[in-house]
Parts: structure tokens; C-alpha cells; sequence
């Protein structure tokens, strides 16, 4: 047991035209704070803000904006990154700092505001997470290099582009019982195969959507949880690892190796195995990339996560519900903030709180959050 | 007692073409590595790295960057940020990651690569960490933003133009004494008094240069540290506090209270007062701001920073050595990399291998690193 949460909010993800950090922010965190009346914001100690890009909002300082927009100034306040996993990152750092006893409450925040700057500046500035000498400079972008992924596991496990498919309907799904999600349309495996091309094998249906949104947990120790709520939920184990940023300098592209690592560490942690596992978050990116995911996080043997979604077994109640939010594909991916709405999310389903797309079983979940091309991976394990 | 520092490294800074970021954080890695001979790099256990703009090399995982540079890759790597602070704050993470019991040998990283981009791609990185809705948006910058406070410093309590110069003047005599300072040069009053003014009533050699550069520190817990060590430094307290980021809404421009309120937290954990303190390293990005953190840090009354200086109080083995590598006036400014040059001097002092420039006494030390004007702060407060 490493620390628990006892609240969290989240805006509504999407095209939110006209509001920028701050506000949307304050949608969430006005959301959270109302869960825990009686934690007042002064008792907040330190807050850890994940943001991807200082380049949507010409803005680097996100710790300060955050805090001073939610009246915690002159507290500390620390912008943390790791491009798309800034999110879990800043859960991460908070649960550390909690952990080292320096203090007793503190708040993690994702935040992004991506839809004011075109698709171009949006493309680019993902980018800057690539590899830089040989990757970044001739041109790749993320959707190439999870096509590159898609391909090596098309051909080396069999996986065909009907599975990948199967997962953004799923998810599709998913987000339409989630009034909170970017895309809240359901769509079918033909919608998806007859969509547009983006990099061969991905259509622009597995790919997930460019959003605005943030997200935020209240973190503390175990031992004052319950001061606050009754149902707080639990992080029992986490982990973190890092790969090339490079495909080219990467042994297998079809085995997210930072992922396993992460997991790993994590279930280690908790003392506890995949099995356990009933809810998963899991970062789809793109389609493949909940497919690799979920190899990694042990829910299938290596080379066949793409039986699971064929067969059912990650849809909704089914053996594992991944993705039960919509995930990154239809609940939408505000980089910075996508990692604390996947904990949003876990903290709604773990108490009973998630409305028509509530699992039955939400003993145990997984919450895994990457940035760059598998690059560096964030994992947390929560019961409740 | 936090944690304890057993080898610190750093570049050489400068302007240091055709090296990029994973070239500067070699140079100052390798001797920090040369230091603690039986630590094998396998033995860290996680990295942090402070950097401020990713639009200096297009790179936002420097995380990832600086682990494989290290040869360090599966290690949990993580960016952290807050502008010009981000090497402080990559420090302050270090030691709460040790704290918190997770790892037991955590590297803190700071590096930037500014030089390759023109002053003006530069100019508009750093007002990045300015308030946005009145203050960027209306053109100011940092030279103005710090003018401000030093004509109202000026104004409220009598310090002159002189003062500042002879901020620059002694930084540019322990710059001098250092060998890896960006400027090296000795410079007078009249010197600086004659040279353009950048934004009245700062002049050009008032204000810091743009730098290349790195630093690194490994962090452990005390108990350890004499393993890798004889001559460990010890971290007693530290603070971290946080201001509006817009000038127009602070009381009082010419009191830095968020650089107060970190140095008072540090005091207090340390269970130590100003008086103890023998050497500084202080964030003059501007020279006016050397004498408010003087006046922050508790050096002199309020609104008396400047009679230090003028006095000769902070000069190399004066009643507290302020600035002795040169500070971000002479030894340089490459952002990121600033709070960890910092603590890289405090080590140098504090084991005897700071060369020309040694102070006698270097019982007690404190880093003081700002990022946005004054938005953030992080200090350290150092024994042996």
C-alpha cells in the first residue's frame, strides 16, 4: 500500500472552444473538491501538474498556473512530463512525495488544451517526443511508427486489421455510455475499415482523436484516507521504465518492453498477478497499441493480445474490461491529462459511481499510461 | 537530514557548438562518474532531469534522452519542470524519491541547449514562463519584467545603478576564478554602467548570458553515502514556494516572496538561521536580483540587499560568499542546467576542490533557483 486517493474529477473531454488551461482545469477540480467536503483546499500541501506541450498555449509554467488558478499559491507546484504519460507521472510524483513523508495531501493534475493550433503544430509538437537524429528529422510521425508496430505484429502473430478494428468499436462503445467522452458514437468494424487511411494498417478510426481536458486526484496516506471519504480507492503497487526513443534501436517493435517492465514492477508491488486484474486503462493511442498493452500487462501471452478483443474478453464485463471509459480512442487523449482521466476513471468504476457503463467486478485494476513510441511507461495498480 | 549527495558533475558552459544535450550531460556524467568509482552506473536506481524549453532542440523526452545517453535504460527516467528552476526542482525530486524509500541512488540532471537558436527564438522560449492574458501578450520580457522590480527597489529604497554593477563586477571576478564559466573576464563598474542599456535601468552586463550546459548530482540516503564517499554533502532542509506569475498582481514587485518562503522552509527544516550560512549561490539571472534573494534568503534586513554588496559583505570570503562560481552572470545560464550548477559549486566548496576561488568556510551553504520572475523557487540548504 503505497498511498490512496480520495477524490478525483475530470472535465468533459473534447473540442472545448474557448476555454483554455485554467478553465478546464477548474472544471475538474471544482468536480473533485466537491466529493470531499471536508478536505478544504488549504489543506492541499503540493501539487504535481503533467502537461505534454508548452507549445499550445505558449505557456512552460504550468505548476504556477494551476496553482494560482485554484487559490493554492504560494504552495508548491511542479510541471512534470513525459510527453502523453505527463499524467500518470504527476499521480506518480504525488504518491512519492506522500510516501517521503514531506507531506500529507497533495493534488495531481493533467491538463491540455490542444484543439486552439492546428493539426500541423498538434503533429509537430508530438513529435518532439520521437527520436531526433534519425526518426524525428526524416519525417516519421506517431501514426507511422505505431503502423511500423501494427505491421511487424500483423505479420509475425497473425493479428489482422479486423482486430484492430475490434478495439475501436469496443471502445467506441465504451465512451457512448460515457457522457464525459470526445466520441460518444458507436461505430462498427466496417466503419472503421472504411475509413480513411493514415499509415497503412491504421485508418483514422484507430487512431484516437486530438482533445482538450484535464483531470485530477487528491492523493494522501493510507492512514488519514478515511478522514476525508469512505470509499477512497488504494494504490497498491506502481511502476515506471523506459525504452529507446528510437524504433530503430529496438529489438523486437512488436513487444512494448517499457510496458512489461512497468506492469511488472507494479504487480510485484502489490503482490499480486494479472489475473487479479479486472479493470484496465490501458493506452490506445492507437488500436494496436491496447493490443501490445495488453500483452504486456500479462492479460494474454505474448503475440496473442489480438485474441482478446476478437473473442469478447476485454469488453465491457467481459474478463477484463479494458478501456471501460472509451479510453484514449473515444473518451479522447488530452496528452497531459489522459493519464489522470484513466485514474478518473478507475476511481468512478471502483466505486460503484461509473452509471451505464459500471463493471460489475472492479476489485482490482490496472491504469497504464505511456508516453513517446512505448518510450517511457507509467503503470499504477489500485483495490479499494 | 533529507539525503546526502555523493558526487556531483558538470559541463563546462558556454556557447559549445555543435554539442547537443546528450553531449553536455556526458561531460558533466562522466565526472561525476569518475568521482564515485565503486558506484556502477547499473546502481542507480532512477533519473531525474530538469530542462526547461523543448523548443530549443524539438526534444520533449529528455527523460528518456539522458537515460540512454547514461546507458540507463530500463531506469524510471522523468522530466520535471518549472523554467529556469528545473534543475532545482529535478534535485528536490531526487532527494524525495530517496525519502519517500523507493530507490537508494537517484540521479539529478539539469541541462539546455540554448545556443543553437537565434536570441529572438530564445527571448519567446523564456517569456513562455510568463503570465499570459496581460503580461506576454503585451510584449514584455524578462530584462523588462526584472527592470520593474529593480526602479521600484530603486525607488522604495534607495539602491542605485551602481549597486547592481557591482553585482556584475564581483561575479565576474569569481567567474574569473573558474574554469568552466561561460564569461571569464574581470569587468568594472564603469564597464558595466557604459554598456547598452537592455532595459532601463538594467544594462546588458546587468543581465545573464544564454548558455549551454549540464550538471548532475547523484543522490542517497545518508546512511550510504560513506560507501561511495569520505566527503559526502548533506541536504538539511529544503523549500519550494510559488507566486502569481503576472507581476500586476503581487503587493510588493521588489519582495520575492515565493524565494522567501523557500529559503524560510529550508531554515526550518535544517533547524539552522541565515547567520550560519557561509556561502550562497543565489539565482542572479539579473543583478538586481542577487541583492532581493540577499534580502529573501535573509542576509540582510528588507529593502537592505544592496548595502551588502556595496560593503563588500558578499564577496569571495566576505561575511557570505555570494555567487562564488561566477553565478548566472559569469559561470552562465543554460536554464535547465542552473540549479544543478548551482549545487555543483556547493559541493566543489564544501570538499575543498573549488581551487582559486575557495572560501575558507564553507560550513553551511544555500542554493537558491528561481524559475519565471520569481513564479517558483526551490532552495537547498547544504552541510558536510
Amino acid at each position: 500500500m503505497l498511498a490512496s486517493i480520495i477524490s478525483s474529477g475530470m472535465s468533459k473531454i473534447g473540442r472545448r472552444d474557448d476555454l483554455g488551461s485554467r478553465e478546464l482545469f477548474a472544471e475538474a477540480f471544482t468536480e473533485c473538491m466537491e466529493k470531499v467536503p471536508n478536505v478544504d483546499r488549504k489543506d492541499i500541501d503540493a501539487i504535481y501538474v503533467g502537461s505534454q506541450s508548452e507549445i499550445y498555449e505558449r505557456q512552460i509554467m504550468y505548476g504556477n498556473l494551476i496553482a494560482e488558478t485554484a487559490g493554492l499559491l504560494p504552495k508548491p507546484a511542479i510541471r512534470v512530463e513525459g510527453c502523453a504519460a505527463a499524467g500518470a507521472i504527476a499521480l506518480r510524483s504525488a504518491i512519492i512525495d506522500v510516501m517521503s513523508g514531506l507531506h500529507d495531501i497533495v493534488l495531481a493534475v493533467g491538463v491540455e488544451k490542444m484543439t486552439a493550433q492546428s493539426t500541423e503544430v498538434v503533429t509537430d509538437a508530438l513529435m518532439e517526443a520521437s527520436e531526433p537524429t534519425l526518426e524525428q528529422s526524416n519525417g516519421l510521425t506517431f501514426p507511422s511508427i505505431y503502423a511500423m508496430m501494427a505491421m511487424y505484429h500483423m505479420h509475425k502473430y497473425g493479428s489482422q486489421v479486423e482486430d484492430f478494428a475490434r478495439v475501436a468499436v469496443k471502445n467506441h462503445h465504451n465512451g457512448s455510455l460515457n457522457p464525459k467522452a470526445h466520441l460518444q458514437k458507436q461505430i462498427t468494424v466496417q466503419d472503421v475499415l472504411n475509413s480513411k487511411i493514415v499509415a497503412s494498417p491504421l485508418k483514422l478510426f484507430d487512431c484516437s482523436p486530438i482533445s482538450d481536458g484535464a483531470a485530477v486526484a487528491v492523493v494522501t496516506k493510507k492512514e488519514i484516507a478515511r478522514k476525508y471519504t469512505d470509499t477512497p480507492i488504494h494504490v497498491l503497487g506502481m511502476g515506471c521504465a523506459t525504452d529507446t526513443l528510437g524504433l530503430y534501436s529496438r529489438n523486437d517493435i512488436s513487444w512494448p518492453n517499457a510496458a512489461y517492465l512497468a506492469c511488472s514492477d507494479a504487480y510485484q508491488m502489490a503482490g499480486i498477478d494479472a489475473s487479479k486484474i479486472r479493470i484496465a486503462e490501458l493506452h490506445d493511442a492507437f488500436t494496436i497499441n491496447e493490443i501490445l498493452l495488453c500483452e504486456a500487462a500479462g492479460f494474454s501471452d505474448r503475440g496473442k493480445g489480438h485474441l482478446l478483443v476478437r473473442n469478447g474478453d476485454t469488453s465491457l464485463n467481459g474478463k477484463i474490461s479494458v478501456n471501460p471509459s472509451g479510453g484514449l480512442k473515444a473518451r479522447g487523449h488530452p496528452t497531459g491529462a489522459t493519464g489522470l482521466a484513466q485514474v478518473y476513471e478507475i476511481f468512478l468504476q471502483m466505486r460503484n459511481e461509473a452509471g451505464k457503463r459500471q463493471v460489475d467486478n472492479s476489485d482490482y485494476a490496472l491504469a497504464v499510461n505511456e508516453g513517446g513510441s512505448d518510450a517511457v511507461v507509467v503503470s499504477h495498480l489500485f483495490d479499494r
